[in-house]
């Protein structure tokens, strides 16, 4: 037999998912670990390193997951695909089979007790996650339903916590209609339309007057666009 | 002797706050707990129970400080004082004595695991935090400031979230800075002021065009306080 792992990678990674997501990276045990995923001990450190290897992989997998099912949402305007996107993600109610809340939300929140290399992948994913965000506003001004100088990268973080938000909150109480209207109030950032004639000139004033998405907005020298 | 405890019960809640908030409720080991409360095992128990108890009284004291903290803000308008909220929880960046993000929203993350009577105290006090907003909001109705119409259910959930988004996306890489932006653009949600002769009717209805903060409010007759 060759020294390929006996067992089914994808399946493993799954269970390990199921016992990180419902307890953390901290508080699951390695024996917690190894009973969920059907693997001996020295199997798993064989093919996973420790317990950090283990969580960075499952982790990623997640993270994919999640960017897949945000990139996945379509709609005519780039407006009501973010919105369709805030609604894939509102609790299911009834639907109880996945753990409550979310994996990167929750790393967030134990940031400080998970090793450096598994810190960076959930910075990783939660970055990822704001730049599919990023990318529909700037799909917005490049198609011209956003103006130029909307703050991409004000935004972008807005919407971010509004996302980290509506993971959170359904475990204070919040139901899935009390979320949809966050989402709507939330949405009021987006910027209006810009108007029909109004080209940006280099070296205008802006007014003092912005409309919505670009109050106060930094000023530098012809770029709006996001720095993440 | 009486039997009463030798040790400075304020001292002691104050250090297994430490260990709690930096490491999560299940994460904290009764070891690491005794040994920051300067306690042995049996007066630790004695005093406490057990972790379920301890967590309890250190949530609770946590959840105290920060809505205290929250209402002591001031400012000349609601709308002026819901913002100067927000930023009194602006990350200080090189203050980093204290643990990195928030009590309330991490108890939330870890709710499932959360034993019975420390997720009560977990949701009193993220529902404490509501009450506050929902206080802001109805006393901004009260005073002229918003129209009777705003919808301070919804508002007080979208700014409750904004709040712990605020507490968690440092741990992502937000700056002070970036988080301050965050709240401009959340504030676009607070409704613009009434017009100035437009007293409400009943019998009349409303245009579709509602301002802000009042669109696609669920109509229930004559009523639009806050339900928490």
């Amino acid at each position: 037999m060759s020294g390929k792992p006996q067992f089914d990678d994808n399946a493993v990674i799954s269970s390990a998912m199921e016992i990180f997501w419902r307890h953390g990276y901290a508080a699951s045990s390695i024996d917690q670990l190894t009973t969920a995923m059907g693997l001996s001990r020295s199997s798993m450190y064989k093919r996973f390193r420790d317990k950090d290897g283990l969580f960075q992989e499952v982790l990623s997998t997640y993270a994919e997951r999640v960017l897949k099912r945000m990139n996945a949402v379509q709609a005519s305007t780039k407006r009501q695909q973010l919105e369709a996107l805030f609604h894939e993600f509102l609790p299911r109610e009834g639907k109880t089979a996945r753990p409550p809340g979310c994996m990167l939300v929750r790393s967030c929140t134990e940031m400080a007790d998970l090793p450096p290399a598994s810190q960076a992948v959930a910075r990783e994913g939660v970055l990822g996650q704001r730049a599919i965000l990023s990318k529909i506003l700037r799909d917005a001004v490049a198609s011209g339903e956003l103006a130029p100088s909307s703050d991409v990268a004000g935004l972008s973080w807005h919407f971010l916590g509004v996302l980290q938000a509506m993971m959170n909150l359904p475990q204070a109480g919040a139901t899935s209609g009390e979320l949809r209207r966050v989402v709507e109030l939330a949405m009021l950032a987006w910027p209006s339309a810009p108007a029909a004639a109004a080209p940006q000139r280099s070296g205008k004033r802006r007014s003092s007057s912005a409309r919505p998405g670009e109050v106060r907005m930094p000023r530098r020298a012809g770029r709006n666009e996001d720095r993440s």
